[in-house]
């Protein structure tokens, strides 16, 4: 059986929410005991939108190694680095963009959608257009053949192996290597607001960071099924964030079954169903939360960590930037 | 007075001609005594539209150090590097997208005029849109003020200055230079059948390298006045390649008005001048011919020219790089 080598991670542009530990993060504590595993904190892509705050996202790199840490990513089974410490990825950058018409640029589904919700118009910065393009160079450094993404990125993923196909055939090697997308079997979690997609954007975002008294605070104020008014009247669980989280977390399934029917058939109230999410949630949210304080106090070690992980995975980049460059006749 | 420091190359995509000597090779050789000068073998430029034949590229990479050493270009006062062997290269060009809008590249006057020549139409490859971008990486990483350029190429300049400006800008910093087109005073050599410009493509160049007999039979063919049919005939001068040669090279100065005037009001042959022009051309590349066939004997010796060439060059492009990443933050 193949090895298979996952290359994910995150932009720093925030801390890591519910919506993160659910898509992404539990996911990554399986796969590091199952494959070889690389972890990248995002910073050069972040700052393809983020260009004029620099500040945040190197803030933000901090944080979100801290979420990982705090979560048990293990730095010993998942190599944790930061993008911008990868010189490899910006050569593999620019050398795809010659295999990639600027046409097939300007018609990448996610990247159109996106330029959209930003408001960016004609004044998108390049590097943002061209940032697919430098995921490739991301998840082929490392040869990479299993990359978790959302449903909505799975237009980057054909990007990359549209890149590996044409770099393979005009240079005639098999140096790189197609992945594979893995979309996660859990929907996306909704906001807290019901809104379908929880982000710090959108402020409505339970964060791994948040003391307890803020995340019972955000529990209280949750959306739930706006029809149901009274105790006494029947309520929906379908596109009710609060059970939607429940789904996600509550391990005690016949409990949760039975709650779902008596909310349903009405008599529940949101205050007990919330009380039951708030109880999950902190459960959940508690050991991450301590872990997380105690190694804030440390952000030196932090760092250290992410330099050793940056190391790693810089060795690993050179080794096939080394053959990419044979490939192209730039062995000198 | 300011420093003046020099960044100017070629990419290696066969080898140089008269072309290149009269428009910036002696140029250099005036530079290199005068001013910090780097001169870069643009091989990932050349990529960008050369991309499915790296070998040319490879090759022509020995051949242009060739041209160089032989023309006088000395590796003592003049750093030469090769352009894939700085890496620095390739980071700044990735932040400095971030700082150009899509829309910018788009409209770059140089590039939409090459687009066309090349007839790329909607299948331009992206990294061919984006190589002005890598241009400002190239010229601001050496800090260069002075970048000798055709006319043709000063929005290059122009888009670097844009990006210099906006960068310390963005980032509150003065790390970044602006530099100087540096237009020659000799227009354009133009080419053997009479066109505006002399280039390899259109197979109307008389190259460094050439042996001395395909020179005689190079001039021997060269397009003249085509009105002048018969010796007595008057001649014209403009537009006659011919003496726009002899303009170029032709160091006396008395003789050569003295010929215009006499091949003006007839009775000079296209032959006795021709014969004037092979004379003059043969003095200047013969000295040339000998020290590149010299220098060819030895190809390694080229290549460790150009590897110290270029560690000296990384040195200089990786502080800069390190003052940009403070700058934006990125000084982990």
């Amino acid at each position: 059986m193949k090895k298979r080598i996952v290359l994910t991670g995150d932009r720093p542009t925030g801390p890591l929410h519910l919506g993160h530990y659910v898509g992404s993060l539990k996911n990554r504590l399986v796969l590091q005991k199952e494959a070889s595993q690389f972890v990248m904190i995002a910073d050069v892509q972040a700052l393809t939108d983020n260009y004029e705050n620099p500040q945040k996202v190197r803030e933000n790199v901090v944080e979100v190694a801290l979420d990982y840490l705090a979560v048990g990513i293990d730095p010993n089974q998942t190599t944790i680095f930061i993008q911008s410490l990868i010189p490899a990825l910006f050569e593999l950058t620019l050398y795809y963009l010659n295999l990639v018409t600027w046409n097939r640029l300007k018609h990448n589904p996610t990247v159109k959608q996106e330029i959209q919700q930003k408001g960016f118009g004609e004044s998108v910065p390049a590097g943002f257009m061209v940032y697919p393009i430098s995921q490739a160079a991301d998840i082929t450094a490392f040869k990479a053949n299993l990359v978790p993404v959302g449903e909505d990125q799975r237009p980057m993923v054909e990007q990359t192996n549209e890149i590996v196909r044409r770099f393979n055939q005009v240079y005639k090697t098999d140096v790189l290597v197609e992945c594979e997308a893995m979309i996660p079997k859990i929907a996306r979690l909704p906001g807290i607001d019901g809104k379908a997609k929880m982000s710090k954007s959108l402020n409505n975002a339970i964060f791994l960071s948040d003391p307890a008294d803020v995340v019972a605070k955000k529990v209280k104020g949750m959306y739930t099924d706006p029809t149901h008014l009274r105790v006494e009247d029947p309520g929906k669980v379908e596109g009710n964030p609060v059970f939607d989280y429940l789904d996600a977390f509550d391990t005690d399934l016949a409990g949760l079954e039975e709650m779902k029917a008596h909310y349903q058939r009405g008599g529940l109230g949101d205050s007990v169903v919330k009380k039951r999410l708030l109880d999950v949630l902190q459960a959940v949210l508690e050991p991450i939360r301590s872990r997380r304080e105690a190694l804030a106090r440390d952000p030196e070690a932090i760092l250290t960590m992410l330099q050793k992980g940056s190391e790693a995975a810089n060795q690993v980049a050179q080794a096939t930037l080394l053959e990419v460059r044979r490939a192209m006749c730039l062995n000198y």
